[in-house]
Formats: C-alpha cells, structure tokens, sequence
C-alpha cells in the first residue's frame, strides 16, 4: 500500500509530489503525463517567484524535468472513484484497483462544472468509462462528449461495438474518421432521462441509449463520496484538510484566485499536512 | 497614499508585491534590499516548483532580477508601528510615517519571539529606535540586542550619546571598535523592571537604564496594535485575512509548514484579497 495517492499533474499535484518524495513518503500519482495543458498554453507568466516572464510551455518544460531529475514517475490513468474504506482509501482507474493510506486532489477547475444531469444519471445512462461500460450498448446509438484528445483510442473502442457514435469535442482537430462517428457542433447543455437518454444543446436534443463523457479528470465531488463542497469547490482548511480524515485538497480545485503560485503553495501544505496524518495513524 | 504597504522581503513579501504590480496597484515595500538572509544561506532546495536543486542564493537573485524586470522598488527602512486611522492605515518607520489604504504583513518567523519581557516594556525602559529614544539615555549606560549588521549604525549614534553600551549581538564579525562599547557573550534570556533596566542571561544579570533591542522587523504582535495572535502566529484565514479589516498576513508569520513554496503561495493569495478588499472601500 502507498503512502498516498496524488489525483492531478497540475502545478499543485506537482508541488504536492516534490515534497512528498522530499518527505520520504511513497506514492502513485495519477495523471496526465505531459501535466497540465492549461498551463502548456499560458502565455506568458509574470508573477511566478524565481521564474521571469517564463512562458506556460518553459514552466510545464522545468517542472517535468524536475520530476524527472527526483525519478518522480507519473500512473497516467484517469482516476474514476476514491473510496474510503474506513483504514485507507482505495482508488480506481476504470477497472484497476489501488490503495494509499492517504489522499491529495489536486484535480484543478476543468473537472469542476459536469453537464447538468451528468453526475444524477451517472450509471443509469451516463458512464465515465468505456472500456468498462462499451459492452452494454452492443449495437447502439450513443452518445460521446470528449474533452480532450488523449481519450480518442476509447471512442475508436466503441466505434467497434455500438451501431452509431455522434460525438461533442471541446477541442480542435478531433482525429477519428469513421463512417459510424459523426462530429456535432454545438455545447452540452443537460442531459435528461426518459424513455431514452436525451443530450440537449443550445438548438437541438438528441436521443441516445446511453451518454459517454469522457474527460481528464472527474469532478470531485463525482470522484469521492462524501466529500464536502461549496460553491462547486471542494472545502478545506489552513492545512488543506477535507471534511474527510486521510484526504487533502490542493489547487484550483479548492477555489480562488486560479493561480498557479497559489497552487504550488497549497500543494506544499497538502503534502506537509498528509505526512502528519501518517503520524497520527502509525501503529 | 498607497493602494498597500507590504511588510517584509522574504518569499512571501516578493510574491505579494509581483502580483499587486501585476494587478497594477501602488504600494510601498518595506524591508531588507539585499531580500531575506535565511533564504539566501539555504544550501539546496529541493522542492520549490520548476527551480530544480537551486541554492538559497540563486533563489534570491532570481527574485532580485525579477523584481528589477518589473521595476519594483525596496523601501529600506525597518517598520515600527502599523496604525489603523480607520479609513487607511498608518506605518512609521521610526520618525518617518507612510498612509496606506491596506497592509500586508510578510515579516517572518524571526521575528515572532520576543525576548521575554521585551514586549511588556516597551515604551519603558525598551526601545526599538536608537534615533528615536536615543536621548532619553544621554550620558547614561545602556544595553543593545543586535541580530543583524545592519543595525550597527544605531550603535555608532548611540555610543556618541551614551556612558557605556553593553552588547549583545546574534551574528558573527560585529563590527564596533569603540572605547565605550563592549561586546558580551550569553544569550539575553529575559527583561525584568526593579529600579533599574535588567537583562538576564542563563548566568548573569545586568543592569542598566534603557535597553535596546535592533532587529529587522518587529513582533507582529507589537507592530499592529489588535492584530491577533495564536500560538505566536497570525491567525487568518485561507484568504489570509487577519482580524483587522484591511490587514492581511501570509508566508511564516501565519504558521507552518515554513516552506518558501507554501510563502509564495500565500503572498499571491494575500495580495489577490487586498486587491478583492481594495474594491470594496471604493467611494
């Protein structure tokens, strides 16, 4: 079992690792490998202590290499549900199992807002997850909304299995040609339930058998039963404590201001606060 | 009068002053020019993010160049009373007085202890201004605390007006070869009030008719009448926010871990709520 398990590769889940591997302490962390896009495409920062005007693709650049030169490695698998069974947390990435003693999410905005109806009709109609979930629309008309390049390979799955795929991208230059998906324009706006799954946008509403959403990360209060939110961020305190013993907040997820030297500090206290929650389970 | 007045030049105070120029705020930065000494005898730090394995001495002069890139100025004068006029805030170095519509305080955690007794008399028999309380002690013999070079003009003043001058100082090399100035060993233990001044170190007591204690920045405690305190940190709250409408506190003066990444962290955080604060006291 680990120490603890870090959910997020921005700036916050990067400071959150550095000082975890400082500390001694074993950990996975999951993510995206090339870290945070958002960050990759920053312009240019001006306020980051030590760094002058360094572009978002300089800073992404300096903190691989950093996790690089500490052998620091990143579990890039999209963290579907965090557990608390009660002496640890178990995590799961779609069917894969893992366990820490502890918890920092480091999740960031992106995951924060799910469609309207999203997480209600999550496992009645709406999945996370295709590799686990494909084979129940064998030979249906789905429904994909994608937000980011790196899980095209999950449509290409279900290309294979379901009768039609009409697809939402929030992104350019979305990759897959094939005659049973079809690119719509448009912005998900609810999804409803009746006698089937209906995606509604701004102009049309679309009938589906089911509705696959597929994204980085997943909105923490989707990924950790129980958790406390307010004002669609997670609650913490000083010491980026949650309402939940073992599990820790840090970055964007936590709220305002959205920067990133805010971020990195908050990951610094989540990680000092964990490694003194290790004491205080210690037989 | 200035948007803010930040207090201090240590990790935190430089995040706090890039972002409020960032923000485009008038402020007024109080501190040592040459930044935070403990900061620059840091042998190796190993998890501050995107600077790998940098020395304390390269952080500060990152932090120096940066801040010339931005054209940020220092004020190098040590703080010795923030006052709240209600309306704004009052900050006097020494005979100098500064109006500020708010006040960050990023002093350190050097100096959070007082020498007992220290504060309690201050104001009688205690001084923390050679050039302010000098003559109050002419022809007489005095005692000075010193911890930092920089103050040893002070001494130079006084030993022009005082009998004798009795010495303790907490760095190496000092530097004052005068006839009336004599240099102690032992460290100041305690300031007790009988008919005379009296310091007391583990293994003497010594008295005299004033004291002077000349150090970088002052007890938070002493500096901002009101100013909560708890444990010898400043409470705020996760927008560092003190008790006092208008005064905010980040880096090691508000607790632990003290860790230059959750200081910088802190300082943005600081500076986004004085700008948020700024808004509402807007005519």
């Amino acid at each position: 079992m680990f120490d603890a398990a870090i959910i997020g590769t921005g700036p916050a889940g990067v400071s959150a690792a550095l000082t975890l591997k400082q500390l001694n302490k074993s950990f996975i962390w999951f993510g995206d490998e090339n870290l945070s896009l958002k960050v990759k495409k920053a312009e240019k920062i001006t306020n980051y202590p030590g760094l002058i005007n360094i572009t978002g693709n300089d800073l992404v650049d300096a903190f691989k290499k950093q996790i690089n030169s500490m052998g620091i490695e990143i579990t890039p698998k999209v963290v579907t549900g965090v557990y608390d069974l009660s002496t640890h947390y178990g995590i799961l990435c779609n069917q894969d199992m893992y366990e820490a003693k502890a918890i920092i999410l480091a999740t960031g905005v992106e995951a924060l807002k799910p469609i309207k109806g999203e997480v209600e009709y999550l496992g009645r109609g709406v999945s996370y997850c295709a590799t686990c979930d494909g084979m129940l629309y064998k030979g249906k008309d789905i429904i994909v909304v994608i937000t980011s390049k790196a899980h095209e390979h999950e449509i290409e799955f279900l290309s294979e299995i379901c009768n039609s795929i009409k697809v939402f991208a929030s992104y350019k230059d979305f990759g897959i040609n094939k005659p049973n998906v079809e690119l719509l324009s448009g912005f998900p706006q609810e999804i409803i339930k009746e006698d089937m799954m209906k995606l509604k946008t701004r102009t049309e509403e679309i009938n589906a058998a089911g509705i696959f959403v597929l994204k980085d990360s997943v909105s923490p209060a989707v990924l950790v039963p129980g958790l406390e939110i307010e004002n669609s961020h997670v609650v913490v305190d000083r010491a980026c404590k949650t309402n939940l013993r073992g599990c820790f907040a840090c970055g964007d997820v936590t709220g305002r201001p959205y920067q990133y030297t805010k971020a990195v500090g908050e990951g610094n206290i989540a990680a000092h606060s964990l490694v003194a929650y290790l004491q205080t389970i210690k037989e």
